[in-house]
């Protein structure tokens, strides 16, 4: 079947509380590819500079990296970020988007068969663009405050075309001006997508259909060094576990989770570079069971 | 057994963007009373002062109210507060203590003898005056962040004699000085209690014991009017459940998000005074139903 991804390939300049690193690999495609490896083969689409040197970590348990586009001359995407005390609040000190300037996507052959197909967070239109390429059954999409302050229009009408929109709960809010996330989550359903998926961060995420909520906490965890990539771990686990196994979203539900949490023990790629199907699966089992209720409910 | 309450009788002055009421009946010991008095027999303990004429809703469902103190030529503890776009930031307007400025809590044999106690949020010496009173065999408290900030030694004190510590999860990193939830609620473990609940407002609560983590959403609602008092209502659930029936505290974190979520769904005791047990039942099996896992996992 395979999932393709479409977006950011990035060297990060990262400091939290916990340590620093001044050029790891990165990017939203990175992170979601390296999630979604373990369910299905990853076609992974994005361009890179002269200067990138980790494509061995790109194709990790077999993901296919022929998309990724060198662009002579030219220098690989870049963010440059810290995190304070508490980890939730973080702050982009630059942005450098190189390649990323003129990314015009095209999709070989093979990554536009792909049955699945994630938008991870660039220009809309570059999404649109891509979503025109793919035969994909199912498209899952994610974006970020920017665009919708500087392109909702835009964003609306990438929407309305995809299948599956992963936000978080703040930016669900600010594209529909609604408080309240339910009614949120259902003005989004409204537009077009069956699914809506808000991530919560460290309070987990929800997922809400037109007849469905479920909701999930996080991996509760007491080391948390970079949240960096979280999100797209998140959306790398949910829509692979999808593509494995359509329709159980409660399933890629945990999944999501479970890689995310991974992520966030170690900067970058690091943890999850090395993990195995085994932790996963052990990481899945306890988050059904610490959301187990103690004992049948009284009827 | 019964389960004795210690803590504000109030008249709440609220603006939230859904209407607005002058008075209405608050205070946490009111809005606990009426949640645990679907589990148990509660007795309620409070000064009150001339003004006060909502006895006859504190003593709803057979709360017993022998030992709310009228004090003659007082007034009646009062709040007002506003509740902007969001919900979840308010504003505190004005706090007149009135008759709560020398409240020295006398429980009377009956709330001495009964098997629970809830200290609800007061200045923690008060709170050890009672906790001194109670024959109680399990004791669980609340407080915030202005006690942290003017009086953490004696609100450390007050926790080390208590078996459970209801807190926003705000407030546990205020009192521990850990961003990362679980280390601080470890923390407090550490000053005594054997159960550390972590309210999250509309995500829900989490529940740490020494070894056990449990995590709840909120009930999903569209319908958010005022959450005056959600926090008091989900402790009064929470510690009635448990009174009914002790150790089953996964039971409990399902009755207390249960009744948080009525209290929220309008002003003040509106929706509580006129709650039946079917609906707290049934909004309890939802809840099982928005948490259960689509499958079980593969292992």
């Amino acid at each position: 079947m395979a999932v393709t991804v479409v977006g950011s390939i990035a060297y990060d300049r990262v400091k939290t509380p916990f340590g620093e690193r001044e050029r790891m690999l990165g990017g939203a495609a990175t992170h979601f590819a390296l999630a979604a490896s373990f369910f299905d083969q990853v076609r992974i689409v994005g361009p890179v500079g002269d200067d990138f040197a980790d494509l061995d970590t790109l194709a990790l348990r077999g993901t296919d990296v022929s998309d990724v586009e060198h662009v002579a001359g030219g220098e690989t995407f870049s963010w440059h970020g810290e995190y304070g005390w508490d980890l939730n609040a973080r702050q982009t000190l630059e942005t450098r988007l190189g390649v990323f300037e003129t990314f015009e996507p095209k999709l070989g052959a093979a990554s536009r068969q792909a049955g699945t197909l994630f938008l991870a967070n660039i220009q809309p239109d570059v999404q649109r663009a891509v979503r025109e390429q793919s035969q994909a059954a199912f498209v899952a999409m994610d974006s970020m405050d920017l665009w919708i302050e500087i392109a909702r229009d835009s964003l609306v009408k990438t929407i309305e075309g995809v299948d599956c929109v992963i936000l978080n709960d703040a930016e669900l809010r600010q594209l529909t001006g609604r408080p309240n996330l339910l009614t949120a989550a259902r003005q989004v359903l409204r537009m077009g997508p069956g699914v809506v998926v808000a991530k919560q961060g460290e309070y987990g995420a929800a997922l809400i259909t037109a007849d469905e909520f479920f909701s999930l906490p996080a991996y509760p965890l007491e080391t948390v060094m970079d949240p960096t990539g979280a999100g797209d771990s998140f959306a790398g686990g949910f829509v692979g576990s999808l593509a494995r196994e359509p329709g159980e979203y409660r399933t890629a539900m945990a999944y999501g989770t479970a890689l995310a949490s991974f992520n966030v023990e170690e900067f970058g790629t690091e943890r999850v570079a090395r993990l195995t199907d085994d932790e996963i699966e052990q990481r899945v089992r306890m988050l059904e069971s610490i959301t187990r209720p103690g004992r049948a409910v009284r009827r």
